[in-house]
């Protein structure tokens, strides 16, 4: 009963094989080699249009290191109060950006709403050189609660960060679980919308760890492969990084391991709402958020079930509840799915 | 003919199939795994010792870590000319480090001598603040000219340096390669003679992409941790990362391997000597330079021999006479040598 | 009427007479000179103990100088949502800081209450590395709502820091003018109150561009020279910066300028009260706010009137009321305010 | 017998009047006021175009400033191995430039010869994204070694550096002792031979403390504004910084102070060489260097003189001699010269 993190889940079988695979022989280091062109191909063909792609071993520095390319650092980055960036990344978009500021902006469901940003956005401006610049914004798609923007969301959130200026930056690193919802194309979903640059995450998906940075228009990208290098990210054996992104986004695969997650967390969801529980946001992705008794949170964590517990200011749930984030992923078991919510009955 | 790099080579079935085996249900993220705290364990038998140790993903990454870690943003670090930190990593140690400064410093057989050293360590102190602070020495064992310090040599070098108050890093890419020629243990090669944080690296050893920071005294690893993650080189599905370097460090298999890529550079060298080519340094490890005749390379090349040609300023070598770097690795076939040998008959 | 800001008013003559006296013959450059000497020693006496003191020309140099030494890159300081340093410097504290971050806090009156800090406090810790690290907190007296802490305000915050292990800041750009106020002496209001660094203002209080980084515990000052310089803040004749300082704490005189800057600032706030309008916030030092009608606010520009209007969102003002600022100096004029009074009345 | 530096000089009695005449009434902050408009009106008068002007305190700052806007983080700037930036500035530019890195070139005379510079650029490109960007060159006008760049000298350089789309840099921290040395205007001297920024410096030429940074091209000087903020660069009460310049500029004061202590150097430059004394580099500025018999140099010492000596490797001087620094300056007086002069008699 592993609920704890998409991260937490082994490799895909598929991505396996392609690393075992691709070890026969030498091939060139630093991505001169054929896995790496043949991904960058592979990028071109899902999105649509001629992409500049570089691959990296983390989430983290795929966002880091894609925001520094598009705010100087004077710049503001808006973001949502709970995306990975402001939370989860120890300052890394402030390292990478040289000293950059992310600005949170509430938003319901872990999204951040237009007016919001517009609101945002008035308070910059006019008391220049004093005050940093409006620079860009920042979605995590799916979102870090689990909801998914809808393709007009994007395109409202970037015409108003577009009127500013601002670049666009998505956050993908469950990019296959938000696109998998949608009755959308890859290219409706981040360039056609206004997105400037996507961490294009493999890892939570059932990579090893491979994330992509994709920036949309190639000429964007001039000098990001010595930004890379120069983070420490560029991988000397980079055909094993290429090969797991090949074989992710051979055929369906991706989309295949992301549907898997999503309908885990569907049924997770629909048997915890049949037993009563709360759901604290619409599941839209692969995470559920179940407000829980205390006394069940015991129970099952005794059972041996593995989850987090999250922060809930500002959510008004009862004194005795806790808000427990439950993540699946393509590896989650039907199984476990039942233990756990047998364990939920009578609570 | 693959000399262009041991990072060129495949990775060692072994740690393949250490990644394989990993692949088994749920692990914790981020390094709270079982395969990490035994590779903690056994960096520490292998050092004799309590460490901290941080696996990264790459070389570059490890080096410019270290370095931070030990200088500050207004620190000089003293290196080799040479030295990848100087030449290779796009500036990642004056990013990491806020600023610092790398002193170049010259060296016979790609190593600094202690008298340089304390030569340059003379040009600092005395002018503050008007100049930068002799902050830090890093070591290239073995390095990048394929030689290997001694161990008395380290220790010299580490008594002048810390007779100044500096770190003294080692950037152990080929760490295995240097220790298998010594009559000496890790912990004589390291901390027994002044070095305070090594750059352990598995991955031109036989890893996929695997290195550590050893940092020799735990209490100044404190916030490195935070220090790895803001740069983004915490893996999220990091038992993958220590499962190769398990295995790596499993047995006696890493210095069996380093043994393996020493041995054939010992061959490849004595053949080319043999037949009257003229060795440019000392094969100490598994790099081999050699003078060719403009014709030979052009030859060579022509029958698919991958190697890189290094500038040769400095070294006199006759007008018709270019520098070519060969890199063996534990992957290198008799078969190779033998074919690149006999092309070089005659020439 | 010219309430602008105190940094609009001229310098006070009798530091402008120190800066021509200082103008005879030859003097030691970057403040290895008499002037800078005495400062050092004066500042000691102010302070009652021995201190630690570099002199730079602004004060968001003294800010973003001083949080750098006691934060770390991964460091979060804690701020109130209107410091001069979360508003006004444009990045400076995250650009000296390599990348550190501003917690800003809300507050009545322009003061973090300790229980906020306290409660800011316990979302950090437990999730390292992933978080950024509770690491200072920086406290500005007199407040930019014109507020002042009192000593045991100062002590109890400092405190709740100390506790956790945090440095503490003190961005005194009106410091004198906050002291004045208080029954405290300067070593109350700072390092006896666990203060460990203090931006000392000058150039409000009638300096040319004097501000003076004081830390408290002189071993904690290590480096700070090297910092200051590569930042580009030791000017080269620095007699004359020193010479500003020497003439502003002679004596009384920064007290007395302080004095009389207060002084008008009440003045100014009580006639305005006296009109029947309100006073948004407590004048404890040389700003006042008040709620201005827009057709007044309208009429006093036109007849010249130099202020600045605040966002007030928060304060509920009514819909046709605007938030002026207005600020004293030692140079406000009892006459600018009669006049600025006089358009007031019959709003 | 003041030789220190011209920074040891007191400030013109004119550019003090200036202060002490700006000192009246109230004045707009952060250079929103009628002497920055005027100096920026005027500077583009003496450059013969439209031009983008930034004061600063001190050399450092607009170095480090103009280095960081024209050059990335990646980026190499070349530069004498004397230059100011690459030995006394303690890393600014380094830090400024959020990590970029000098590359000292040799060269006769403290000057870059074209053909260094081409040899040193043969060594970047090609490998790429693993080494540092060729970004910059930055020339010393006058040099460390107290020579001049000929006009033709300095455009030969540009397009050296500008072939390879290089930004050039010109430290005028002495611009005015070179100007007045050479039959040409501030414009050839400067963007008409291909500089793209400057740092015109009138500290050293008589200001209290004066810099400005000016960007040839105004399109190129986009948030320039920000970055000095951020560095905690902008006065508040900048009438001051704007006072010394318009004073410094008015009329030819700033090549009339130029022109003397040019002509003081000429003057103790020819009495050295009457007495047998040997100058090491030719005297075209305000810097004249010897070599003194170390017994000389004791004598004085004792009788009060004032210099520096200098590190003299590679200039193959007697081992009974050491290399001195006198430097003169506006303020200096023939008396001065006399009794130095003197004292040298019979050495």
């Amino acid at each position: 009963m592993n609920f704890a993190s998409d991260n937490t889940a082994p490799v895909a079988p598929a991505i396996l094989d392609a690393i075992a695979k691709a070890n026969a022989g030498y091939a060139h280091g630093y991505g001169n080699d054929d896995w790496t062109s043949g991904v960058e191909r592979r990028l071109c063909e899902i999105f649509e249009r001629e992409v500049a792609a570089f691959l990296v071993p983390t989430g983290t520095a795929a966002n880091a290191l894609a925001l520094a390319h598009i705010a100087p650092p004077w710049g503001v980055v808006f973001c949502h109060t709970d995306s990975h960036i402001a939370t989860d990344e120890c300052g890394a978009p402030e390292f990478f950006g040289g000293g950059l500021k992310l600005a949170a902006l509430p938003g319901d469901n872990g999204k951040v709403a237009p007016p919001t940003l517009q609101t945002a956005l008035a308070g910059y401006g006019g008391h220049s050189p004093h005050q940093m610049v409006a620079a860009a914004l920042s979605l995590t798609q799916a979102s870090e609660a689990g909801t998914i923007y809808r393709v007009d969301e994007i395109a409202a959130l970037c015409e108003v960060a577009k009127k500013r200026g601002l670049g666009v930056h998505m956050d993908g690193a469950r990019f296959a679980n938000a696109l998998v919802r949608l009755n959308a194309t890859p290219a409706q979903m981040t360039w056609q919308s206004g997105i400037d640059a996507l961490s294009f995450g493999a890892t939570k998906g059932g990579a090893l760890a491979a994330e992509a940075v994709v920036v949309f228009d190639p000429e964007r990208a001039k000098f990001f492969g010595e930004r890379r290098k120069r983070a420490g990210h560029l991988l000397s054996k980079h055909r094993f990084l290429a090969a797991q992104f090949a074989a992710y986004l051979a055929g369906d695969l991706w989309l295949t391991l992301a549907r898997r997650a999503n309908a885990m967390a569907d049924r997770l969801a629909q048997k915890l709402t049949a037993l009563g529980l709360q759901l604290v946001w619409p599941v839209e992705a692969n995470l559920v958020f179940v407000a829980l008794p205390r006394a069940l949170d015991a129970k099952l964590k005794t059972a041996g079930a593995s989850y987090y517990l999250r922060p809930s200011e500002g959510l008004r749930l009862p004194a005795d509840r806790v808000l427990a984030r439950l993540v699946t992923s393509f590896a989650t078991q039907e199984d476990d799915i039942e233990r756990f919510v047998n364990l939920c009955k009578n609570f």
